[in-house]
């Protein structure tokens, strides 16, 4: 990564001649060197689409001013875009119930800074993970949930969030479904971790569904939230063996490991500006 | 595996003590050598399993009479079982349409004798694989199925399998289904390889629903046919990891290896007589 | 698991008839249920072992006489044997230096419960990971190390160990060579994790050595220590993948995850008394 | 892929600003659209490779004067270059001497068109493999090798190769050490299959050193030959899980599934143009 200041740009839009011209001209003539790129064509859907880094030390434009000056070669294009740069963090709320394993993953490599995310809340329905939120001197808000209050808590869960400045909100083993409003509140921002290889098990219980099944292998999946459970656009997935010695338990101890590691994976993903979602389907810039 | 003969029983019953013991004191008090041994029980179903091989070489009963040896054990203990000999090789009959590379890894396999297999021939609704069975040197039968003809190809298929003393069928890319009758024959002896890694993407078409529904891994399953679809009990599975880079033929070039695998594996299990299925699930003896 | 006490005995010698049946017909007699058996016979080395566990409910031999009944037997054959029950928890030490993650993934799961181990002390030669060491709390001794004073520092923690009767020791990325008396005292019982694929790139800066060879793939190691450095019976290991996008750091972030998952493999297999080592290999009965 | 003819530039120079510009300057003003781009800079090195496909069907530059027109722009950056275009076929010839897996896996990956790859010939030391070379329809050239005729034969080889414009050589356990001579002549274009995780295991006999070792994962390393035995550029490499059940033949056996998959990927990322060497090491454009 380096420790200078550098620009990362995402740009997606119909497939064209002269795009990586264009794109890298602006970059050249405004002084910047190329750090890192990485294009895709999608030659059935003629859908172009760039991740694109640069070195901002010796760039002619000012940082605040970059966005502005992008707008014509994204008016050019049609595009769809986002451009960051490399010292902001994600500003990411982690949801929660009673398992630690993600939450405590994720607050370990935000400490060892292996992905640029700072952690300004957790929020729960049960306290018992409030040790270790105090552990790594992070905000730990108790919201109890009962189908009477949970609209209301939703909406002071939405208002938290908002005074916070949160970008993206993370799932990790929260036992409660998000409203049709929260969802698109933060569209393609919110990440949820299935303990089933998706389609495989949507729905409840996948270990126990896996068992039952009998199949050799296990798996998990992280992806995006939309409005119909276990069917956003997958970010990540990864698989474990299993045989007919595994115990549902032993499935659930094997599961934990997939879980936290295909999460991280996941938000290192997102939080590096790795991730662009195209209908239900994610192109991850490595 | 060794040169010396050896015999392999299958043993599997409701848990209760005594049950090594019994087995054990059989072979040695009958002078064998126990070479390999596994066992199992299922703490839930209470369910007694076990794989066990050993020398014939001194051993006080002949061959011939060893089945008959066992009754008494086998009563005693209500136990459905299996005797097998070191020698014996599984005569069977591979089911094939035009795709060659699960057929022409299962001959290359048993002509390295990697598993104790014999092929006395090859069935198929097409012609394009009859150079590869020339190859090989192995009978080549073509039985073109059409809506009208399809039952009556099917008894004839049954009678050749009969005369062939077939055993076992394994579908290798077999783009045809077999009624109720041919699987009530052959149960829990055909093997099929589905290219998806069920219960994901069952049904047709699994790589083109696997690309649209944007998983980051597909996986091949080999499994007993029963009367259900893609659905009988899971033999192996494997997977491979794919990105957005990659196109459906993509997905379908990297599917191959993964499906010649899967199957040559899932054969092998079954040759040497490491499979045992309870209800829908199996146990593998590796 | 289960709930109840059972025992487990671990038994090898010279290969020969009548093994299994008089193991047993010892845990028969006595009125013993056979849980969980796993049996191997090297036919090279002609060695036989086993790991055979069975229910104490109904046993008709008390606990604390067991060890003594089974003298006859472990005679009879020559064997190296070991008795173990399974609510014995391994007292285990561990020593650190500076890095967290290997010791972070151990006390996590040992707070789960996911292997039978109680670590009643911490040692290293720096002071870093003192407070997550007072998070689980445990006990942290810190011996800062210098060439003057390695010896008399080592003979203290040895001391130590002695006098919490330590069973087992685990290196958790230690960065000091313990004396040849110290593995003398705990012969198979000091798991290190070395950060490589072992024997490639043994000894200093595996990752940098990794790196300039150019390989596509790193590894991690646990084995036991023996007097020759990275050398000792290799007891897990496993690897993941890298590319030429992979700088140094990528390396080292990568490593991580795979020494601390590799090294918790080991120590579950240690504790539940998984590993037999024979010569300088082991078999692990899984 | 698609159809139409595309050109396809590798391009690896010390890093400057305007890189990309440039080359994609060259191919918009030329009117050629970009497919395919990827970049690295390695940021130690300052060193900047790129693998660019255009598509050829507007391009105003003819293909034969393609690669003049590119001299400016690689003198500007002092590069090293490749140029290649879609429908050429990398014309090979595979030596062998009596293992048939490497060799099959290649022809029929040949045949399916996975790679674009021609085998003109196939040479070997001995004559087993010449029936798989028939059925393919390949010239078979048998060159018995002495230590006395050695030399000379290799000479013929050489010429045999020369007069077939052989542009790559592919050892397919091929058991024969190649003069520095012959090394010379094809360097980075001769590919070999070594049957370890190198750098572990170097030299004869690799699975016996593992087994003897105790490793819990063998391996495969494909890379180029050069002068040192098993040292050159690594292209590719793959593993698989062994256990003590396994003996010295499961590893032979499992390591040649190993072999194939590795030895046909290096051969795709080969014929693809996907792989630079700089120094010891390749890039791999995947």
């Amino acid at each position: 990564m380096g420790n200078s200041l550098s620009a990362i740009l995402l740009f997606t839009c119909k497939d064209r001649q002269g795009l990586v011209y264009s794109i890298s001209n602006f970059i050249f003539k405004h002084n910047g060197n190329i750090i890192d790129l990485d294009e895709h064509v999608d030659t059935e859907g003629k859908i172009f689409s760039i991740r694109i880094v640069w070195d901002m030390k010796n760039f002619s434009i000012p940082r605040q001013e970059l966005k502005n000056s992008l707008i014509p070669l994204v008016k050019e294009f049609d595009a769809d875009w986002k451009l960051f740069f490399s010292d902001e963090k994600i500003r990411t709320a982690v949801f929660v119930s009673k398992y630690e394993h993600c939450l405590q993953e994720l607050l370990w490599r935000m400490r060892l800074e292996e992905f640029p995310v700072e952690i300004p809340l957790i929020i729960s329905n049960h306290e018992e993970l409030k040790p270790l939120a105090d552990y790594y001197k992070i905000p730990f808000y108790y919201f109890p949930i009962s189908k009477e209050n949970k609209s209301e808590q939703e909406k002071k869960q939405l208002l938290l969030l908002e005074e916070n400045k949160i970008d993206t909100v993370v799932l990790a083993r929260y036992m409660q479904i998000l409203s049709k409003e929260f969802v698109d509140r933060f569209r393609n921002k919110i990440i949820n971790i299935h303990h089933s290889f998706l389609p495989a098990f949507a729905g409840g219980n996948p270990y126990k569904q896996a068992y039952e099944r009998g199949v050799k292998i296990i798996g998990a999946t992280a992806h995006y939230v939309t409005e119909i459970i276990d069917d956003g656009p997958i970010i990540e997935q990864d698989i474990i063996r299993i045989s007919h010695r595994d115990s549902l338990n032993d499935l659930i101890r094997k599961g934990r490991d997939l879980e936290r590691f295909v999460l991280a994976r996941a938000l290192r993903y997102h939080s590096e500006h790795r991730v662009l979602v195209r209908s239900n389907k994610t192109i991850i810039f490595e």
